[in-house]
């Protein structure tokens, strides 16, 4: 197989970025041509992380859509809050396919946008436009597409591991309540009190409680497959590890369930979807179990005494939950098998 | 002050004895008289335990209720289940007092330890004998007595953290959900593949979905609370760090609650007690703010979007979940100030 | 490409097989065909590592030489120490290929081994018949060859950032002093109180000081590089982390050299090898930089105060310190680019 | 015992002057009446260190000698280098008794402190002034001082491990290699890239080869206790945990010596002090055997392969690194018994 299609990575010093740059290294179809930095532009990138010594001897391109038109057919955007929103019309204008990876085109309202991210939404037509990319859920759509939003990590492992419960209306989505963990990289490599070693070590730390932006967009498709707008309580919590989100998720059953159903429910509901793994009742999945991968492992647990349903649910959050997805909806975007690249075993241990 | 007490501890070599051992050194009115452990009977402790080097010389004893007797006015048992209920009807015959660590005398129905623990109960008359020394509900009740059951690691995080709402009826309690999560220090030191450094390190875990011992526990102070039967949906966690425990617990609010409020009736509801700190609006406690001491910190988020209450509770749980509450029942059970020999200073980071 | 060689693996329930199992993954021409273990034969292998549920969904089989011949062409040892002298005579027989992952065909003297394994040694004759397959050092000698002894994961480290100075004489051979670290990981998987997750978290221990049965393989390298017999100090730590090593290694110059000299000795020794690193002047290599893959990265700093060398060289300890260089030698010995299958970016962070 | 002392403690928002704050909290004659800070004046400490709780409820005072004396009889230091050699001539004129746990009063040289630190030096006669607080080395020397410099970190774990071998001429001091690992709370609370969880946590990293400030320290003893001038290899790396120091130590033996005769010289040279534990032979120190505790533990090999000698020597970093033995000093300054207010068991596990 020869390489097809050119890649540019805006965010490239970004643990999101430089994950792209270890996936697409394995990509049987994709060559990354540029990564592109706009604060350490002109450097070379293994100066910053020396795990790249002699892997990619690039120095880093700066923002410029012309010369990534130049260089490049899609653009992946590992970009903080509110960069997108402003480099998105240029990319497309220059023709390029562009797969965003924050959260600027993820909610369709601008309006919730502006509240959860206290900044300017994109343009209601990029908005629009812009397919919301939870493959496992939307992939049909997105084949074709120019603009691809790529959902965030803990939306990722939650409505993975509520979809089929709430579609098909087996648990009542007004009573559901997500308990999120999350390794620290979730947090970004910019350096404060909050991610220091001495800090996050030994420590396990509850933040942002009911009041994290991935609330709106979570809330967004949970209203889409129940047919009505839904409103959930979100915690978040920083686990003392790197990589890896835990979703535990709590609702009410609508009747009685045995988890062997609720097991079969799902391995229908993602028939085909090799990215998603359904658990054997009584084996509960662990982030380290799906570290390094794109998968996305879920168990069960329905309790009679309670009649309430518990959902594990986790990815790593730098793969599933960011890079590896995007390269997953590159993949259905282009018509290709959505595994290219990304067949692969996770670390262990 | 001299010392008044001479104390025995059965278990010596597990987590919870060694902790008595350290948090008994620096108490002012008690002299740990004789460490006792079944399985090393007759090596030196600092020989499993070489941080104890030149700090206690002793050779471990062997169990025998006659010699404990000669050496100590009272005995913590922090054995594993199925020893107390053997062990305290000697002791008590002897004229020592026990406080005991394991689960044995903590339910008042000999019938639900059996289905939680899969072990015969105590004989009747000491669960009834025993008081459930949850100090800051049951204080007043453990003053003079002999018999003290000291309360689990997770039930303590999460009934401080829901007392003072389901007692005032500010919370529905049929909709009290709990996610705990706990520090591996809380498995004990038994060698498994579940402790293992490689298996538990970087990972997050999810174990005994619905099942742990710790439920009927919950349930019988919620339910003496609420003044009716109450079941709940407990979820327990592994985190990657030795010591802590954070229980994020859920409830539906009866009427909506402004978080000063909340706050409000916790520090009055606790007042007086030192070992209990709520925390400031939108100050969320840390598992290491209270680490290696006997605090219980506590943090609300009253949420009007969904009528919910966030209730973030955590502690050390070798020491308030386990060696410090129970000198903190010696001190109750002698009529001394709770916080003796435990009113030091978090180590921090 | 297509699948050229059928490989099966013994002990693949501990962490060097498993590693096997992802790395094999991911070659063009090798597939796993059967995957042994004596311990958990005829159980599913993701029973006991669930990262690899619906990835692998064999049946472990059971050690048998001529079922391994109907399945395999190459067989590769992932065993503990005293396994493969027993085992490698029926495989070899029986035309199979071997990579022997354990120290049992190392040592060229049965009697050294003895001494440090304190295990009877392998006959002589395959002692003889073994190539130590340090690749980097003795690659040419693998080619074609039927068995091979995969190095140690500490020699590794330590061979690959002493020999060009050894070997070019640069350094005092009798003072060489070797001050090495390693994950937990490299302990296996074994529970024991010294890979217990609360007695290793937040620790840092030494171990086997001067007794580490790696020293007799470092030395035999170095008295071959150096052309005479050399003893080294060499002390080993255990690191609270899963993965890595680093040697810290210490050595009078025999004469002044400039940092930049050094470098340009190592990338003329090492040139064209893919998987040495040579690092800048000034810039440490981190064992994370090399984590998960088969990269060895070398620091140096010359100091004209004291006249020493200090060389730092680190490596995945379960990748080019097992699973990755046995990869290597086989591509090595079937006369393929040493790189197959292995050329892939360390995950970061 | 009632307080005689009230202390103020300036750079009390680092870990040194948090740590200062826990111990000097458990002291029977020492009250703390001023923290201090530049940077967070008038702010709670609670704020910034919410494990202080309902413990300290001060505002942080600004810095000011005048006010110092008036709420202080002894001002310890905390502070970064270059703070103490301005703000030392000031306090002492105001009678205040001052404890430096800066590098900035340690070494007698001006000229070496500029060429280490990078900056301008105390005055010689404050260099002059100031007793080199090394407890167990200089303890006689302290006593009715009234300007100590307390020891680095480093320095702390490598002499107490070297001084007795050098002090009677059992090792040769020109031999000595020192290889230093270090928990990230050494780096201070300053957020960076290099104490970012992501990049620390299962990472073990070299820095500063040969170029560590601590280098002329550790230097200026040796050549004290050896009779002349010693030069020394000095090595620093960072370890994935929060507290501990580990220094491993290599010199060749002057005659050769069973590790027994050792342990007894050691023992000997340390007798009565407290603080010192030489721990049996074959039994290595680990880091967490002292963690939050003033001990410092030593264990040695003897090679005869080799002629060399090996000493392992660990501290917790904070307290016998920093904090505690600034305490420590502060006893014997006072003529008290040195482990007042020192004398607890080690956190454990």
């Amino acid at each position: 197989m020869h390489t097809e299609l050119r890649a540019a990575i805006v965010g490239s010093t970004g643990y999101g970025g430089v994950e792209l740059i270890r996936l697409l290294a394995a990509h049987p179809r994709v060559a990354v041509t540029s990564v592109i930095s706009s604060s350490s532009s002109g450097e070379p990138i293994a100066k910053g992380y020396p795990h790249l010594t002699e892997i990619r001897t690039d120095l880093l391109d700066g923002v410029d859509p012309g010369e990534m038109r130049a260089k490049a057919d899609v653009v992946f955007l590992a970009t903080p809050a509110g960069v997108a929103s402003k480099l998105v019309p240029a990319l497309l204008d220059e023709g390029l396919k562009v797969v965003d990876l924050s959260g600027d085109l993820r909610l369709k309202s601008g309006e919730l946008y502006e509240t959860w991210y206290g900044k300017p939404p994109a343009e209601a037509r990029y908005l629009e436009q812009a397919v919301y990319g939870m493959c496992e859920l939307y992939g049909e759509q997105v084949r074709g597409r120019e603009l691809i939003s790529n959902p965030g990590c803990y939306p990722t492992a939650t409505l993975l591991g509520l979809a089929p419960a709430v579609a098909e209306g087996w648990i009542d989505p007004d009573t559901i309540i997500i308990d999120a963990k999350s390794g620290v990289s979730g947090a970004g490599r910019g350096a404060n009190l909050s991610t220091h070693y001495a800090e996050t070590n030994e420590n396990f730390k509850a933040y942002k409680v009911n009041k994290h932006q991935h609330i709106p967009e979570i809330e967004q498709t949970l209203s889409q497959l129940a047919g009505r707008p839904i409103v959930t309580t979100f915690t978040t919590h920083l686990v003392p590890m790197t990589r890896g989100i835990m979703s535990t998720m709590y609702a009410r059953l609508t009747e009685p369930r045995a988890e062997q159903e609720l097991i079969e429910l799902y391995r229908r509901y993602y028939e085909g979807r090799r990215f998603v793994r359904i658990r054997e009742a009584g084996q509960w999945p662990a982030t380290k179990e799906v570290w390094g991968s794109n998968y996305c492992d879920i168990g069960f647990a329905a309790d009679a005494r309670t009649g309430r349903l518990t959902i594990v649910s986790v990815i790593d959050n730098l793969v599933k939950g960011a890079a590896g997805q995007a390269v997953q909806n590159l993949n259905l975007a282009m018509g290709w098998d959505e595994t290219l690249g990304l067949d692969f075993v996770p670390a262990y241990p």
